[in-house]
């Protein structure tokens, strides 16, 4: 339920509210100043009558979603995540642009370059590689991390790197600043449970085969944690589809910000899988109201020692982020 | 197979040929002056040195499709589409709109008025109505057509109404400009045939489980009937989700103009379902690239017949129609 | 709603009670002796005390369901069909056997034999094809319906063969036995409302991506026509894998059996699409309690012109047979 | 590669032959006495000429599959897995039951009492729960393990539970037999390595949008680590259809057991999630070809904490029992 305290309540009375409620054995988030949201699905056994003589509380909201922290009937404002100058979730497009897998120091340094210069914030790459086959290539490891936050750092970017478990998670903390969970990782709660304990930004990714309902359920693990910063994307799903890789669900853009008052972007690599259709798919988001892209890219796209047939090459990517914001600017000018 | 005719050859040697070929066994199609496609299956069995050595030929070039008609392998120019003063398929958006369900002339007057002045060139209306239940509304009948008709006449706008058989084909016929197939009947071979027959532009419907290659597999069975005039329709498709009635694929926009010559639209209406996202979803069309929107509106929303959840009021669509003719200018200046 | 007859209510009286009941607008189906069904979505509307003091009705129950005729709630016994000395949906196996397309009178025959002497009931055979391309083979027309039921006759043998439009049926109404509906026309609403003016059994196949919901509702449009003799069939759904063909939901045959009285059989060929899955998957079908299977057999089936890869041998079909008829019996066993 | 040694080879001999293999750089796999299986993606490098002059080798096969140790085509035989005088993968069937959670030491003992009696070989219970939402019961924990242990010894049972992440693995090794891997998890790449490097056979859901290859090439992932002993379980996809929780995929007990010689059992409670269907399934799946059936049952199947609605009651089971026993003796004797 939604706890609105009274106006201008002092730290002090507001902390002993809190205990109060811990005591009592609610799990209480505090959303902004005058906000508390309690959880635990004790909703039902609470004497909501002595619970609203306590003092401090001006008025009681239950909350009829199954996603306490993560729907907007929770938050009626987005959420806006602030990291290196950068809002995510606010007026500005956010974009991470990079390779599949980090290979060396050139090719994230060509990709910075690049991605910089297109007004790009982010710099993304895998050095943890989650692949179908234990024979195919699976990454740099904790070396790729260091490379992806010194050539990140060398342009002013953000960077951003999958990591698929808690000793991952831990390599990555002294040099990723957004950690993402691949779509096979969605329903690993017991990793999802371990971000919600960092004060890392978490870019999670959308399932094969997952509603919105539990793509908001895995963030609800991760923000009843005490992490309250996820990023969610969108990045296809599996139909009986071949011609591409991923169907690409662009209804989830607007559906998600309707539930939701957390970031949403679009992946349309992974989205299409064909590398013609990326730069054309972005655009799509876009327009559908996506917060931002992750998009692949790499100084020769067809030696990627992964991803090759959904990676763009740096000319593809640069027109792509001049037609992306140009999109960008005219549908806010339509909300104005 | 693709004949390309040597330059300025005559009408009565082209005839000569055209009989020629035929009398081999093969089902000749004109594309433009210049161009003849061959097919039948014949493919493999034809001599083809003797073919090339007939009088008017200047190049025989095998085609590797499937689809001999529909393909951009046999015809790489845009397909377009003159109806009315309106070209489909061209650098024109094409907008239909109108209501699920003809109920009244006074509702097609609204209707048709408010499509007319935001600038929609076409009014749709369904006269029958293939309902999953057969004790739901199935539809004025041919007094739908007729009533649809009268009112587009009075505005300029093209009639699309949809068909389900030869006898509702029939009847269309003299009060339809373009007749409209149904997802539900995208494989109803016979009546695909009987639309190769006519001469009246069809508006072809994507089936919920009906692949890229299938859906052009449907219009070649209209071409190679002789109508070359056949309009494609991404319309969503069924997945798991169920927040949305279903996942409008957008992704299949690019696809098929990839793929074929033929015009794309896009029916955000039935590919969300969910009455908010139509707008957002029809400017993501466009953005993808596509040739036009089906949209349902009606004046009294809630109180629509049938499909009231993803029906738009008429402030809502032309507010859409704002913003779609924008993103549609931004996005054509990108090709330039 | 279900209106029970007084006991052993004279005919006449029944007849008067039918009329008047249609005069009020109900559309009435009288399922055996002493139960009728009204119809007509009027159930909201009617005056239901009015109602329950017209002669002749002992009681009168509201049926929730969306299927008026096709539910257990409104006929509580299995649906048996009779035909030939043959019962579907009874205690007996019924079991369809024959090519995909008829070729010839010889595989014709060679087919009819080998089924009879394994205990098959009904031969099949296309006679139109629904391809899903224009140029693969479309079938022999209705000298395969001549063809398929002199040899079925001769045999004894119940004929099956598809029809896709009402042409079609008009053509095989004086030669074949069962009309088959398939997976494409599911949701051909005016084909189905024909067949529901006919006396022939109907097989109706699920669609690529119906719900067992819509599947029944297919079934309704026959029965609401005066139709009451539906046999369903379980053939495979389209989903994301690819190894098989289509993906065989044989929950369909529990959950269809708790939701209708009429029989349901398992076509285990298109159901998988490779032949040494077929009589595995045969043996399960009728392990869930399937009453029925439809299954493509061939003289020489690498040689089959359509349907190749899953048409079984003569050998494989009658071990198959075997097997099937064990486990038919073992499975009967287990409700007694 | 598989390398078929010389017979009655050495130990000493093969010894030295492995070694020399793994300085080559290959990751070598013995398969039974005679047979290696060399894999890491080297295949396209090595010598092919010059390894075969090594001492030791009789013969050197590629591999086409890309599972090279999953495969039937490194491996014709099947693998059977012997644990507690139980030999899972042979002729005998194989039956896992048990609560969806473990609550009590009562209910654990009453299922216990009833699975042995019925003829079960394998007790289950979940001790920590992947649950869609965090407010969710979690389960007991590690006190979980210990009375599962505990009671599933007192009659002689094998012991199976969840894990989902690598403590619950440590936690889980002293007490569990077999170590379940979830749906939600089978793409967890860094927990399938750790199950490779452990002694106990790992039983393996399929995902809900897993393809078989996908599904093998998660099992290679644990076997090329160290474990051979992988049994694989069809528990349901997800797909568009409502009536059920999951579509259950019969067509993938026979489609395993081509591809690979690991065994296959089968979740009919997951794969329906109705109580009512369950037995019905676990009989198909036993005559579709399964090893085995893992099913859920509860002595109060209502007032289960999870999983209620496909919870089947113990007389449900002891008759499911019986039923699937008889299938399973049937089946076995079509293919002596």
């Amino acid at each position: 339920m939604l706890i609105e305290l009274i106006p201008n309540l002092s730290y002090q009375a507001a902390t002993e509210l809190i205990e109060r409620l811990e005591w009592m054995g609610f799990h209480v988030v505090r959303q902004g100043n005058d906000t508390l949201t309690l959880v635990s699905g004790v909703d039902k056994l609470v004497n909501m009558e002595g619970l609203a003589t306590l003092p401090g509380i001006a008025k009681i909201q239950p909350l009829k979603s199954r996603f306490k922290l993560a729907s907007r009937e929770s938050k009626s404002a987005d959420t806006q995540i602030n990291i290196k100058n950068v809002t995510i979730g606010g007026g500005e497009l956010f974009v991470i642009a990079g390779p599949c897998s980090i290979e060396s120091e050139a090719q994230l340094l060509a990709c910075a370059t690049v991605a910089k210069n297109a007004g790009a914030q982010a710099l993304r790459g895998g050095a943890y590689k989650p692949r179908t086959s234990p024979y195919e290539y699976q990454g740099m490891g904790v070396e790729g991390f260091k490379l992806l936050s010194k050539v990140a750092n060398l342009h002013g970017l953000i960077s951003v790197s999958e990591i698929m478990d808690t000793n991952q998670m831990e390599e990555a903390l002294p040099y990723i600043d957004i950690l993402q969970i691949g779509a096979r990782n969605i329903q690993n709660y017991s990793l999802l449970k371990a971000l919600g304990k960092i004060d890392k930004p978490i870019l999670l990714k959308r399932g094969f085969a997952t509603t919105y309902q539990e793509l908001l359920m895995a963030a609800e693990y991760i923000m009843v944690g005490g992490n309250p910063n996820v990023i969610l994307c969108e990045r296809g799903i599996r139909t009986f589809e071949t011609y591409t890789r991923n169907t690409l669900d662009l209804n989830a853009v607007p559906s998600l910000q309707e539930m939701t008052h957390l970031p949403v972007i679009v992946d349309p690599s992974h989205g299409t899988g064909v590398r013609s259709l990326v730069p054309i798919m972005a655009r799509a988001a876009v327009a559908a109201g996506a917060n931002g892209i992750l998009v692949e890219t790499h100084p020769h796209p067809d030696l990627s020692i992964s991803d090759a047939t959904q990676t763009i090459s740096f000319a593809s990517f640069t027109k792509m982020m001049h037609e992306i914001k140009a999109v960008h600017c005219l549908v806010k000018s339509f909300t104005n």
